[in-house]
Formats: C-alpha cells, structure tokens, sequence
C-alpha cells in the first residue's frame, strides 16, 4: 500500500491558568528527557485521534489540568524547530482552573506570570510561540 | 532511536482566483486517483518543508498557479476525514491570479463561482472545509 512519508506531528497548548476571574498566567513543564528546559505542555498526536483531543490529553498527562480549548493559535513547522527530526506542531490556546500537577515526561510544573516567562530557558520555538500569542493578544 | 506513531499530514488551499479585482471562484480539481470526485487542490507535507511551503508547491504542481498565502483556515484531524488513513489537514486560503492547468494527480482542473461548487461530489470533508470557509467570511 502507498505509505506517505511526512513529518511527525505534535500538539502544543497554551494553557491559562484562572484562579475564579483572576489571570495566573500560563503554564510550562520542566522536561524531564532531552532536550532539557521549559516547554509548552504538548506531544505527538497519537492515530485515530483528533488534535484537540490530542491537546487534551497531553495537558492532563502533564499538567492535571482539565483544558477547555479556547481557539487555534497557529501551525509550526520549520524543519529545524526540534532538533531530533521534523515535527510539526497544531498549537491552540486553552483556559483551566486549578493547580496543575507534573506528569509524564515533567520534572515539574509551574505557573508563569506573562511578565515573568523565561524566555531564555524555553527548548524547541516555544519562545516563538508565547512571542506570537503575546502579539495577538 | 525513538520513532513516533502519528497521523500522515497534509495541506489543502482554498485558491481564490482573480482576474485583476475581479474574483472568478475557487479552485477544485478532478482527482485522477480514488477517492475519485472533486478535490481541493493539496497534498502530503514533505520532510524538510515548512507547511505553507507544501501548499504553495502542491497548488503549483496541480493548478500551475502561484499562490499567495492569505490565512490559516483551520486544522482537519477527524480521523475518518480520509478513507485510507488518518491524515491531518492543513488549511490555507490563497490568492492567485490566472487560469488554472491540470498537472499531477488532476484529470481536470476548474474555477467553481462560490454559488455553483459541487459539494455533492467533493471528496474527503472538503465539502465540510468550503462550507466553513464561507462561514468565516
């Protein structure tokens, strides 16, 4: 049977965090695998799953948070975003309420104020991603 | 190494053409290959390409049209959207100028007025991505 080759594809969430109607801020694991650094909660999209159940599911295995997608902020897809191999990734923002928890793949979990995300710190083009979410905002 | 198991992934363009600042309708094409019917013009992401270089070439290949890439549409990721595998859509909406010529994989190509497409006999959910189109105008 004809088999495509294409580029893997990932999810990645921008998850505010509210505390009632209170901002939080927004969320990013530690990685616990390589390469190491904040990140974006996210991950492959598994077959027979949409991209917003993938979204979902990767947001509850890392973060324990419940997410509720807001909308689609965008497609990243350079060929050099991750240093492994091609990976493209669907990136939509999410709201939640509560206190996340590390899951997989995290060493741990934090909320972020946006004044106070460390840019410098973040692996892949996440830094990319919150600059582009910051600027839509 | 780590292999991930993800859907294929592709593009499609909602090609809107103009004749100066006259607009003529989108572009479908007859698909050579099953599911035979009417398709947008599109295609499988390529290793080493960015997503909205894939969309620019597969119109290229299949239309002879240079595009121009307006917006992101949306992200189609049912997992029945294709019969033969799950395969994630990425959606533009373009702009060209031009008339359209049959290339690889179309037996015939057309510009469709937006009162006269044939959504009866579009393939995959491209009946469901016009239709959101139209609605997002």
């Amino acid at each position: 049977m004809f088999e495509p080759k294409t580029p893997y594809l990932a999810v990645d969430g921008i998850v505010r965090v509210w505390e009632g109607k209170r901002f939080k801020g927004i969320v990013l694991i530690e990685r616990h695998y390589e390469p190491l650094g904040y990140a974006l909660p996210g991950g492959f999209v598994e077959v027979g799953e949409t991209v917003e159940e993938a979204v979902l599911r990767e947001v509850k295995e890392e973060t324990g948070l419940e997410g509720r997608i807001i909308k689609l902020l965008g497609v990243y897809s350079e060929p050099s975003r991750d240093p492994r191999f091609h990976v493209v990734s669907v990136v939509f923002v999410l709201d939640a309420e509560g206190t996340p928890k590390a899951g997989d793949d995290a060493k741990s979990v934090h909320i972020f104020p946006l004044e106070e995300i460390p840019f410098e710190k973040l692996v892949f083009d996440h830094a990319r991603i919150i600059m582009d979410y910051l600027l839509v905002q």
